[in-house]
């Protein structure tokens, strides 16, 4: 707390989840420490390009001392050790949608609880009083990582972990993409300048599960998608599977 | 497992604790693969110095497929990002026994859960068992992330966040250092080749808080110290308020 005004660390990866959650923070008024990991996955590239223009838009709108600049943080070895299609080392990414078996393929091993040991360390270097991450109920079905007693039973071991009892949590757990997006627009996030796609191209490819989750979402939410992929809905609906 | 034999992760720093964990998993006649961490500490090169001397040892006498090729992983930006006397960015170490007010400089936030985090994914994509570490009881009392209660925590959300269900265990979590030095002297470990001290010089300097518990692990032990140390006995026992 500074100042009565709670301070999070937030890992931020540019995507529309974490850029709504920023913006959620800062309309409660809270403090948001930004961090980003970079572990060799194929999209790092148009990743930090998202990060960079959501950052500076949302400090722009709601000012410079509380959104606090961005920490980056490589985990350059993740790309080295582990397998996963996610990462540059690895097999092709899949088409299709997440919850196919296929989809296993791009679960970079244990890397929420990687990248949030890192969060809640620095939250308790910094002095600050939690960790916040972008998980949703979309998430569930393939990555046991973003399931709430997951997110529950690593809150539990933070506070066990630190002097200053770190909370962890993923306000959007109980939500769909698509109540993301809706909240999102509401709130003004500036969806155009967020990055998704797996494939890391100039423009979301638009078959990767992650394409298929976010074009679906604004599509459910019955909002203007502002993304541009490189292929028809018709056809992310029909690899996808996405159904109406 | 592997043919019936447990395969574990083990977070090895080539020091006392970690070393005789090696050992007392190999005389169980379990696999382990070694997993070493570099993270801007000033005692980072002895101690890798360290750990290959007590892995080529080790897998002399136990053989070359039960002691897997150490892994090395670099987490050099928690010295940029983290402060601690124990990170060359830091302050100077401080001199004494580990419970006095001043040790708790030399926690680096979160660094058991971080390292911990790592090495759960690796067992998850190199399809092992369990994660296994050295933390003991004399790590208790300054150390909130070496306790039982955040080990048995930190064990269930590895089984929450891994498609395996990983396990961790701190198998020495009740013991004292002086039980370890015991026991790893029935085991054989070459303690002349495990390196411990903060202050990272060629010869140990008795006067750190390590460099105090290693030398009383011995003495209460009954064990003769292959250790060179900078000072006396008389001197240790003197800063580091070792009673006895």
């Amino acid at each position: 707390m500074h100042n009565g005004i709670p301070e999070n660390v937030l890992i931020f990866s540019g995507g529309m989840d974490s850029a709504t959650l920023l913006y959620y923070l800062l309309n409660r008024e809270e403090m948001v420490q930004p961090l980003t990991f970079e572990y060799g996955s194929k999209h790092n590239y148009m990743e930090n390009q998202a990060v960079a223009h959501v950052l500076r838009m949302a400090s722009e709108i709601y000012g410079e001392d509380v959104v606090l600049p961005g920490i980056y943080v490589s985990l350059g070895f993740l790309g080295e050790l582990f397998q996963s299609s996610l990462l540059k080392n690895g097999s092709k990414i899949p088409h299709g949608h997440y919850e196919s078996e296929n989809m296993k393929s791009t679960v970079v091993p244990n890397r929420n609880m990687i990248m949030l040991s890192v969060a809640i360390g620095l939250a308790e270097s910094q002095k600050m009083d939690c960790v916040v991450f972008g998980a949703h109920g979309g998430d569930h079905a393939i990555y046991p990582d973003c399931r709430e007693e997951f997110v529950k039973s690593l809150d539990k071991t933070s506070q066990l972990a630190t002097f200053r009892k770190i909370k962890v949590s993923a306000p959007f757990i109980g939500m769909t993409k698509a109540n993301i997006a809706s909240m999102g627009h509401n709130l003004h996030v500036p969806y155009e300048l967020t990055y998704s796609c797996y494939e890391g191209g100039e423009v979301h490819c638009g078959l990767c599960p992650t394409c298929g989750e976010r074009r679906e979402a604004f599509f459910k939410a019955g909002i203007k998608d502002p993304t541009v992929y490189a292929v028809s809905w018709e056809e992310t609906k029909r690899i996808c599977k996405i159904v109406g």
